[in-house]
């Protein structure tokens, strides 16, 4: 009997995509499942350019709804990052039809925005590589966990603390903080919430844990986990703090249990977190 | 008959502050008011270093709080910006005695963590020259119009829209970003909201402004207006849009007015701006 074909549309909600690097994540899913390979689809507006975006936000806005609203696709996933996914979160939320609630939608960093909206929109989300990683040091590797994930729902591809069964959500620490106060901010309550950072000054990473810990809502979550905060930048004044030692303070200040490391971050070796309760 | 002597404590709530700034300042007070001079005491803390700030935490709420809570002075100066208002903020604000409620706080950029704590506190709270702008170019007019504020409440010290009368309040972008969802975000309902930002990308500009304007309180403005956003940092992308289209464009977007520019920013001509309703 025929297995299904797992059908995934891709979609660069935010920064450019390229078309290269698109074929070579499509050669690596077939190398990977050679006998029922999943069918990707790249809307082709992900290949524009509008400054510094994937086209317009209309052109942006279009895409992501042409695969979310296909029943025929599985799956949406998110080329890659950058900037941009909040400047058509607001238009696609409101435009979601029932084909995009029975869909699952994998990414992280900037699109995490969208991953919050389409969470409260009873989505499943998860946090996880993105077609983009495939250009990192290893990068197969974080592909090849997207898919295994997306085609198979591998548990081995899972942030390992997930296996506590407790509801989880993973977000970007600067761009949870940037929709807090919105109606993007997500309910997560007794989630656990697991936070990676990048390219960041540690006194933005204090001043972002400050706000992230101030939020009343989200000191109702059942804890903090620290993902990896790579490629900090220098500051002429040392902060005197590990990223560690920041956001331990900031949760003992907030009365927020912190739950140890998590293994997410801007790198090949991120694990998916699966939004809410595992069902699977 | 002798005038009184106003009297203003500086307090460095931040980053350090150096005594030979410090000196520079209180010399150009006695050349500007050689009558009457203003009494300037620096805290002592203001002066130490504990990595990135200017003490420990505790001992800039100390410093902050022997200023607010005594009656001998008038107001309250910021020494300078940096980063580290809102690790004290909480603390200092739970401290908060009857005199610190009869005083005037002045500052801008990261003490604008605290001036809207101030604020909400019932507190008479200006965004305005620190005394580190005297190192600025021209910073000696930054400092006379600061002291021209703070001795005499001189009418042209202020920003010129807040002739019109409305309530007013004033923030660089990214603090009032920070705050927003927390216990620190200020009710700004019917103020005309000036913002200013500094050293930060444009595609940064476009997510706080979306930030800004996605918060349902913010909406409630009266109108926002744009100071300027200096030394934008280059990106590798043209982002496409200067400052103020991107502010214009979240405006129409968000049903918030847009009022035109606002003479504020990280510079000596930063003009001060008193929030709520001018009372003088």
């Amino acid at each position: 009997m025929a297995k299904k074909t797992v059908r995934i549309g891709i979609v660069a909600a935010s920064s450019p995509f390229e078309r290269e690097t698109a074929d070579r994540v499509a050669a690596l899913a077939d190398a990977l499942f050679p006998d029922n390979p999943p069918e990707l689809v790249v809307h082709p507006h992900s290949f524009r350019r509008h400054g510094h975006f994937a086209g317009t936000d209309a052109e942006r806005a279009e895409a992501f709804l042409a695969i979310a609203n296909d029943p025929g696709f599985d799956a949406l996933w998110f080329a890659r990052g950058g900037y941009g996914a909040c400047r058509i979160a607001g238009d696609v939320l409101d435009r979601l039809d029932a084909p995009a609630r029975a869909k699952t939608y994998l990414g992280y960093s900037d699109a995490g925005m969208l991953l919050a909206g389409l969470y409260m929109a009873g989505c499943a989300v998860a946090h996880g590589p993105m077609c983009q990683d495939i250009v990192r040091g290893n990068g197969d590797a974080a592909i090849e966990r997207a898919l295994r994930w997306l085609v198979a729902r591998d548990a081995d591809t899972l942030e390992p603390s997930l296996a506590d069964g407790r509801p989880a959500a993973a977000f970007n620490m600067i761009t949870l903080s940037q929709i807090l106060g919105t109606p993007l901010q997500p309910d997560l309550r007794h989630h656990v919430l697991m936070l990676e950072e990048v390219s960041e000054y540690l006194y933005k990473i204090d001043r972002t844990m400050h706000h992230v810990t101030a939020n009343s809502e989200i000191r109702k979550v059942a804890g903090i986990r620290l993902g990896r905060c790579s490629d900090i930048i220098e500051n002429d004044t040392d902060f005197g703090m590990t990223a560690e030692e920041i956001v331990r303070e900031w949760c003992g200040r907030s009365g927020i249990s912190f739950l140890g490391a998590a293994d997410i971050g801007h790198d090949a070796a991120n694990r998916i977190v699966p939004f809410g309760r595992r069902t699977q």
